[in-house]
């Protein structure tokens, strides 16, 4: 009999017919002997409802308040749910954050969680209850009612996991795992039956988007069992998903290239011909990051006679605030003969925790894109993953060609 | 300085728009210097769609679980309230009914307040904010939440005023007083100055649906300053409204009669020709209170030959229903010459806490009625007012008719 902590999102509960799909789910799981905790995001499109309500009234509404309006979407489904288990005969008790007492602190509109009462909770599973709890949010010492931000709901999930030692924390979304790369681009995309976390946080900020960041970090600090699950599936199916997993000496047969992952809203900017100093990336990104503007890659070449070229790349829509936050600056805190930007280019990453312990993965992905005669535009590696941009265009075909390089499609992966 | 409670219905916080207008009048009394307690209802519409929801997953859904889904409905015009006023440079800040602690008992959908702890909305008073509160709910020892039952926002309103010892509490409708009848059918029906808790208490039961009952009641015992006024007024107008008192001796110019009540959907049912005997009455109503028919009027006839008519009015919608159980118990439980009921009337009283020392009240109304050749069917009357069963087709004859009679429409009445 193990203790699981199950999150579903909110196209998993956007509807009574869907509500009720969720009852079943986790009827199927209680009925194995398992005992369940339920925890739930506020249904589709309520949560923007609600915001653009308050935003109506006043164009920067105060984040208490917003903590307070926006809370009331989960507060309806947990009840919801209750609902459709009492209606199939299980005992079912909802709680908010604040009646857990998932403690945080004041930072409305993005609290972080500081400690769980579990005792609640606790006293309704040893009473055979099925427990149901608002994702998202919670209260902090004052009384206060606090959100987590957008996607805080997987954050709530794993940190009740963990608070409760939950043998698995079980997110159900509308894929049915993580896989080697978007299915929709290459139909022989596999479904990881593993991957690790850093894999997954590599997966995750490059597009892959199944699990909100912040919850990966959070299972990987509390050792959390996380599992990526379909809530499309049939309620009683006993589909794996795809398992997250935190130490390598797990004895898993572990792939060496997990996945292929993709970003298509990048752009790039290059300052040419800057004096190649001290100091001069900073003078450069400073502004930009002081503009509030998100920087992806950095790439500084070696110059030549004192001068370097300094590439970034930037999210799309940022685009042109950035060159004109450059455009400002050139004269008073660098100086460079040139600026120049691309936005009509992606990235594209090989990921894989394999890359720790093999070589020549970089020159087979190199070779992999000039075979089809793709030009790569700029280089960035870590550990695990080596990342390309790329013309837009070619993004297809690139991620196409890895997956295949890198035999994805197939169990066994050589290399 | 005063310390004002006001309340403000769905309607009058039905659209950002409107929410925007309610921000404006509780700002023109506190920029006059009171402090001011707002209790909110949800937005119209917004607690039917809530419960539909539930009824949508079950025809029986848990009151627990209905109560925290009705719950948000307050929750979310709390919010917009509070950053409406922080949009106009105020200080606000909202509470629901768990946060301020108001304390009920465990009767889900139906709770009763049994203690209000003011200590954060004094603390917020004094730091200069308006406090903004969650009507309709609260929570119980255990931290569940619960909801005090339709209108339960009037009630809470009067219940904070009461923890309070508030100088006022301020009820705003949609409609800007008290009047001495519906003006859609006497356009001279004058707004009351002023209404004793009594006659309150009759004008509402007899259709004037301007506070709920219990409100009014919970005022009488707690003996709160209660008025009603008009949230469509301009925002800084100083309507008056209409005031509710609780003492005949304070001195005010008290009229004789206060006004000309109706109710359209009575259903009358007599029983002829059963036996005169103690016992007949329960033998006849027992099992319409045991189907749960609300009976309003009753009447006895003496009768002659130790037989007596048995006559009572119901709502018009359990008209059938009620005929039917005394079909069914009619040869059981007693025995009765012939049963008939008539759904074509209506009923029409006259109010006034004058009639205690006042006499001849009623053969004036009963002249004027007959002047205008309307049958009385019924007579049932109380210390403070006389009520009459007559045929639906008349009801806005007679309505005007008495009116006029008792020159409502009139300042100084006389009689």
């Amino acid at each position: 009999m193990a203790l699981i902590v199950q999150k579903y999102g909110g196209t998993s509960v956007g509807s009574p017919e869907r509500i009720k799909n969720v009852a079943q789910r986790v009827a199927h799981h209680h009925r194995q002997g398992h005992r369940v905790v339920v925890v739930l995001s506020a249904m589709s499109g309520e949560t923007n409802r609600l915001l653009a309500l308050a935003r109506e009234i006043s164009a920067n509404p105060s984040p208490r308040e917003l903590d307070v309006i926006a809370a009331t979407g989960e507060q309806v489904t947990i009840g919801l749910v209750a609902i459709a288990l009492h209606e199939m005969g299980f005992k079912a008790r909802s709680y908010t954050g604040g009646q857990v007492r998932i403690l945080t602190d004041s930072a409305h509109t993005k609290a972080r969680i500081l400690d769980i009462d579990e005792g609640n909770m606790r006293r309704d599973l040893d009473d055979g209850a099925i427990v149901i709890v608002a994702g998202f949010q919670g209260v902090d010492a004052e009384g206060n009612i606090t959100t987590l931000g957008r996607g805080g709901s997987d954050t709530s999930a794993v940190a009740l996991a963990a608070a409760l030692s939950a043998d698995e924390c079980q997110i159900y979304t509308d894929v049915d795992g993580v896989y080697t790369t978007d299915p929709r681009i290459v139909p022989e995309a596999r479904r990881l039956d593993t991957i690790t976390v850093e894999e997954m946080l590599e997966m995750a900020s490059l597009g892959s988007k199944v699990l909100q960041i912040r919850a990966v970090e959070f299972a990987g600090k509390y050792k959390v069992k996380l599992r990526v699950l379909s809530s499309f599936d049939a309620p009683d199916s006993n589909a794996p998903g795809t398992l997250i997993t935190f130490e390598e000496d797990e004895n898993m047969e572990q792939a060496i290239i997990s996945g292929i992952a993709f970003s298509r809203d990048e752009a790039k900017i290059s300052v040419m011909g800057v004096l190649d100093k001290p100091g001069v990336a900073h003078a450069i990104l400073g502004p930009i990051a002081a503009a509030n503007v998100d920087v992806d890659m950095i790439v500084q070449n070696i110059g030549a006679s004192g001068q370097t070229d300094f590439s970034f790349t930037v999210h799309r829509n940022e685009y042109q605030r950035a060159l004109a936050v450059l455009a400002a600056e050139r004269t008073k805190g660098f100086s460079a003969r040139e600026i120049i930007g691309d936005d009509k280019i992606c990235k594209v990453s090989v990921v894989g925790i394999g890359m720790r312990s093999h070589v020549g993965l970089a020159s087979k992905m190199f070779k992999a894109l000039a075979d089809e005669g793709i030009n790569i535009k700029m280089i960035s590696t870590s550990e695990i993953k080596i990342s390309v941009v790329i013309d837009e265009k070619y993004l297809e075909l690139a991620v196409r060609v890895l997956h295949q390089a890198f035999e994805l499609d197939k169990d066994d992966v050589a290399v």
